[in-house]
């Protein structure tokens, strides 16, 4: 069984259109049936479970130009009806339905049996951190910085200054593919190379997230080449080609290697409030059953910003109690070691601080960049402000007198 | 070389963002960077097209309740900094900025270079039209109806009914998933056997697209099966899957079916005015491109409505001049032999009118509704009014007693 939440804006009668809804997605009529085949088809039929009614959003109103009853509906579909695979379920779901008015996805809700087809993540935030040794902080993570273009002796040298600097995590830009300057399979032995000789002059771990990319049928052999190569973890662009997609290199015994989730067109489905599919859901839940060990986000503090209840959602969906293991949030995009106390605050110890600009772009480069993150966590888990932190470490000073803090 | 279009919504200025979108999805950052560097980095760096600035959108101002200024922005991508495939291309163009504020993609103009990394259809308008010998009308096209949970030989009988009434094409539901009661390989053959007893029965031919699903990395192989069978043509929900998969199935040499695109979940991208992908993009030109021979959307007319200019732009997209063989458009949902005329002066004969209640609801049955459908074009054919061919047709005068006309 699974429970679908909609978020329904409509000048008709709902209760009208839920029933519809039921019947339209699993066996077509009801009540016309005879009472025979009403028996034989009644473990097939979708349920409405019922209608919360909402006030109107007069905002929604005036964009429409007329008085649009609004409704949270939950509508039920019973599992014999369709595969357990996220196409069939997301076709029976919001298939056809997703094109039928002003209506969006809010939730799923799975029953135990059915999650159970789902993989979950292989390692989650517990098996991460035993790779690193990393258990009573965040995680710190940067990002490459304008690569495209560059040699593999540039690229190497870059990850070398970030890990230098004490974060944990690298990854690839995503808008990075396979290309001759840098191919994957270069980028992961060089960077295991310049990570382990971090390693051996520091004993500082830091693990790279290597863009997993190309056409998908092609994907798992390169995903097997990576790990034999010693890879650490897949970067992958999961929305521009399938949840499925994702729990296929999860579920292959022979990958084996934590996969970290990019938010790329997630936008495209998830940024209108009354279209599309939530994001708790999207970045949230889905990834999680699908195998994520990672999932990015924007923050709700940089850049490109979510709306805090937002983060705050897909965050709780990806560490709640349930089957799966927990996956790390990632909230990301325009990240300064300044908005450290409010992303702790925030998402607590069991999250990834992400950045990009906010680690290269520091005075004294990546080093200084990571080393201010690093400087800026450990203030927070011993209950000193930055500023005060910062009269003992030049790096984090430097970090607060550029972007300043919250 | 690609060049997206975007419609932007913002308050801040357009010039500067869209130089940081070409800057920030290609080599990062330009006028700080050497002179050397930008000799070497040139052939890689984003170029800002054009900026048309547009008239406000009252609608929009008020409903975000600021003022936003609005432009389409054209932006090019060197080939070089992706792959030639859709993931790549997606990340690239459509990536995190999908993510970036009121940002909707409306078109993708890739290279004549580009273009050729993808087949467009195998076959094509004309070859379906060679496989039917049906040349010089619209297609017609049903829908099963309500067989979830009825076994083979209900849903065997209901195909026979629809070819009967002399439809060229009969498509699965796209929630009928692998089951028990009607299994994949047991629809295709006694599909094909009922079909083959119709033909010889009356000469008439249909094909039937059978509903290809389950896990992604099994596709290829149902498929190959499917061919080996006999099946006629594969239907898809490309959208809960992935364009890329679509592609791949139509390049693999041992399938060579025709592929029909389902939109489904398509709406939860494309159906916001200022967020996501345009349909004409998504369900035109995209579906084209990786190799679709029919693509289902909804016709400005029935139950589920797509806007005109929108339905007549996804058409135009599939059918117009290019390297790609031509693909049909099939406007669908709540279509009557009423609407018979309006969907032909839209989208003239190269279309197939699709429909499922409109056939089945017939009060002669799924026969009547067939041939009502194949009375309604001829008549348009033969430049009388429904009216009038009614008088000599039983089953047409039926229908539009029953639905109206336009
Ligand atoms: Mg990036
Ligand atoms: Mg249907």
């Amino acid at each position: 069984m699974i429970t679908a939440t909609y978020l329904i804006h409509d000048d008709k009668d709902l209760a009208k259109k839920a029933e519809g809804i039921a019947l339209g997605l699993t066996v077509g009529s009801w009540t016309d049936l005879p009472q025979l085949e009403q028996e034989q088809l009644k473990k097939h039929k979708g349920i409405v479970d019922c209608i919360e009614q909402l006030d109107e959003d007069e905002r929604v109103n005036t964009y429409f130009g007329k008085r649009l009853k609004r409704a949270l509906v939950r509508i039920s579909y019973p599992s014999v009806n369709f595969s357990a695979d996220f196409p069939a379920i997301l076709t029976t779901t919001f298939g056809k339905l997703s094109l039928d008015g002003t209506i969006k996805l809010v939730d799923l809700t799975f029953s135990d049996e059915l999650k159970r087809a789902f993989p979950g993540p292989r390692f989650g935030m517990d098996g991460i951190r035993e790779k690193l040794g990393v258990f009573d902080r965040p995680l710190v993570m940067s990002i490459f910085k304008a690569v495209i273009g560059r040699d593999l002796q540039y690229v190497t040298e870059q990850l070398k200054l970030q890990a230098l600097g004490g974060v944990d995590l690298v990854k690839d830009d995503e808008i990075l593919f396979d290309n001759d300057l840098t191919p994957f399979e270069k980028r992961i032995v060089a960077g295991k190379q310049a990570l382990q000789d971090v390693y051996e002059q520091t004993g500082h771990r830091t693990l790279y997230a290597v863009n997993l990319t190309g056409k998908t049928f092609e994907l798992k052999d390169k995903a097997r080449r990576a790990a034999e190569l010693g890879a650490d973890v897949l970067l992958f662009n999961v929305f521009t080609y399938g949840l499925d997609v994702l729990q296929a290199l999860r579920e292959d015994d022979d990958i084996r290697l934590p996969i970290m989730a990019h938010p790329s067109f997630s936008g495209a489905i998830a940024s209108s409030h009354v279209y599309g599919v939530s994001y708790a859901l999207l970045l949230g839940k889905l990834l999680r059953m699908a195998g994520a060990d990672f999932s990015l986000f924007p923050s709700p503090y940089g850049s490109v910003a979510l709306e805090k209840q937002q983060a705050l959602a897909i965050s709780e969906e990806l560490t709640k109690e349930d089957l799966f293991l927990r996956a790390f949030p990632v909230p990301s995009a325009g990240i300064h070691p300044g908005l450290v106390p409010l992303l702790m605050r925030d998402f607590g110890i069991d999250c990834v601080i992400n950045a990009g600009g906010g680690v290269h772009g520091h005075p004294q480069g990546a080093v200084g960049g990571g080393q201010a993150f690093r400087a800026a966590v450990e203030a927070v888990l011993s209950g000193r402000s930055l500023h005060e932190a910062a009269t003992e470490n030049e790096a984090l000073k430097q970090a607060l007198d550029l972007w300043g803090s919250a």
